[in-house]
């Protein structure tokens, strides 16, 4: 077994024309389950299913809390092989490679396979890690139907908070793509993770007036797809005077939506990151600030919404003098890096000292069927995580 | 009867909530041509519906081509009671006041209730005066699924061609509600129009790449999305420097659609619409390059389709002369006005001389349940075009 048969064998699973779907309590993720808690069995740890669905893999051994090593095993629709999955399968290898060196770790190990991550079913992201640091806000989720969901696979939301294990863990380390062009146009073999970006999404709603387009004359519009433009335009052109942050309008629509008809209504959806906690918390007044100029020019009225704002985490610099430590080890260049994404590593910090390292991305497409990484640097990664591991449970 | 009882009687048929829908080819339009068709009876006109659904009254007097006078009696889906019906009911107040001056018509005078004018059910606008002059395309019918609602509705696709019957027409009067604010604006009491808009309609699909909004940098996205923005602005911008242009995008779509993912494509629906005839055929071309510099700009690739284009058509010195005198007559005050929106006389008037008259619209508003025209200049503009019949059917 190697982990490039791993990751063969995994991307089978859910397999959709070219690309993978896994979603939270279907049955692609429940096969997924399946062979991962065989694949645990094999190498001899206790593996089980825990309330959230999330798969659970303990080697133990020593005494202390456990480090937990993992990421998650859903997908987006159509999504790759990679995100997700190469954290989980590269924790599979690092133990392999642990075993084969005869190590008797000090502490306990254990193996996560979190659930629903992507959230791409019910908008849940990160209920599978959320649920594992007690994070969950129940109420919430039995208002987005998220019962008759885990009910149907066989879960009970109400269990949710027994699935709360951070306690029995020390630390935490997650291997993920970068989902990011940096590591793959640098050509360079392994990032040090210092911080995941924080995010804030926005929901703003624009009223202006709906009109005849050929008999209103331009002056006297109230077009709200008109301020919503200049919204995106004046988010972009923000974001890109820093570095450390991203704007992006992912989502417009205009109403009544005839070509003939001036936009009376229009609704964007922004999402605003920074890794920076200075400038995170000026994230929303900002962008508010803007969005209320900018309807006030174009006489609009505007209702901004708050969909959720996830403050930037840092991540442990022990770990990641480790993780460096361990690159050089293997010979492998490294940078430090910022992650723009989220990952499961974000809920997880707060609580335990937590480490990520990414691998390149080929031309940084993610959430796709073109994801890609080579398979050299799949193992890279792996051996990197192993030896970061076996630095954490051999003192 | 008075013309404030037709436009009561009218706007119950269809009534909708607050507004009017009468679609084409609906139990709603039957009704309506059910009413007309006895209030032109009543009269003493010879009533029938044509093979494209459109009510003719025919007063047979004297002798040579008719003066056709009327407008459209369908709606847009939850519309007003003014736009199109007062243009009919208008009509018929006409008849009347050239009854009651015993007036002799030295030719055939028809009243006419076009079908379809918005096309709102199957995007087939203007049908019914189309076919009246024979500008039909029935094997573009045929593919928009006409036959089949026509079926329904006891017409016959393929007999459309024999509703012409625009060489039996001399001339075409019509009244309309402006659909803008210059006259309820200015305090004015009557437009005579003195063209209709151009108009062409374009779709752009911008294509970029679809990528994570959190990890790719600002500078590194192909955000169709940003393209589409620019173009909404630099159209508007554009168009603010002529009085005589709009531009309008009415529909806008991004995909994949997520907030966190930066738009791959986006599709637009632009409107544009001039008056002058020298900066109508300008008006594709310009926009062509506009289009095709931002996406350049913003590497993007983009298709742009042409979706429809009208040219301007100028409406008659002649009847403008009748019909501005005719307001004189009766103590109005008029402009000259171009009209921005599209209507039936745009499809008689490269056939026989046309004519329009508009009243004020309250605040501009059509196509909605607010659409308002006082009662006294409904009235008005009645007196206005019978004033203008009777100059031409006496000389």
């Amino acid at each position: 077994v190697s982990l490039e048969d791993d990751i063969e064998a995994f991307g089978q699973i859910g397999r959709d024309g070219e690309g993978v779907t896994r979603l939270a309590w279907t049955a692609e993720i429940e096969a997924a389950r399946a062979w991962l808690l065989q694949r645990l069995a094999d190498l001899g740890l206790r593996a089980s299913v825990d309330e959230a669905g999330n798969v659970l893999g303990r080697w133990e051994s020593g005494r202390g809390t456990a480090i937990l090593v993992g990421s998650h095993i859903d997908t987006v629709p159509h999504g790759g092989r990679f995100d997700g999955a190469l954290g989980v399968l590269s924790a599979l290898e690092a133990i392999r490679q642990l075993k084969q060196n005869g190590i008797r770790p000090s502490r306990p190990i254990w193996i996560a396979g979190f659930n629903d991550e992507e959230g791409a079913l019910l908008r849940t992201s990160m209920l599978g890690s959320r649920a594992f640091v007690g994070g969950l806000d129940l109420a919430d989720l039995r208002e987005h139907g998220v019962a008759v969901a885990m009910a149907a696979a066989g879960f009970d939301l109400e269990r949710l908070p027994e699935a709360k294990r951070i306690d029995q863990v020390g630390a935490y380390l997650e291997l993920h793509i970068e989902q990011g062009h940096t590591l793959d146009e640098r050509g360079i073999d392994i990032g040090v993770v210092t911080s995941i970006a924080g995010l804030v999404g926005l929901r703003a709603r624009f009223t202006g007036e709906t009109n005849h387009a050929g008999t209103t004359p331009m002056r006297s519009r109230r077009d709200a797809l008109v301020g919503a433009a200049r919204v995106v335009l004046a988010l972009r052109n923000d974001a890109r005077r820093r570095s450390d942050s991203t704007a992006n309008v992912g989502s417009i629509s205009a109403e009544p939506g005839a070509a003939n008809a001036v936009p009376g209504r229009t609704v964007i959806e922004i999402d605003l990151r920074s890794s920076s906690r200075d400038h995170f918390v000026r994230l929303e007044p900002r962008a508010r600030l803007l969005i209320a100029e900018i309807a006030a020019e174009e006489r609009l009225d505007v209702d901004i919404e708050l969909v959720q704002s996830k403050p930037p985490v840092e991540l442990d610099p022990t770990l990641q003098s480790l993780i460096a430590s361990a690159a050089e080890a293997e010979h492998a260049s490294s940078i430090d890096i910022a992650s723009g994404a989220g990952h499961d590593a974000m809920l997880i910090a707060p609580h335990v000292p937590a480490g990520m390292i990414f691998v390149p991305s080929r031309r940084g497409i993610s959430h796709s069927p073109d994801e890609f990484t080579s398979p050299e640097h799949c193992l890279l990664g792996a051996r990197v995580l192993a030896r970061t591991l076996t630095a954490l449970v051999t003192n």
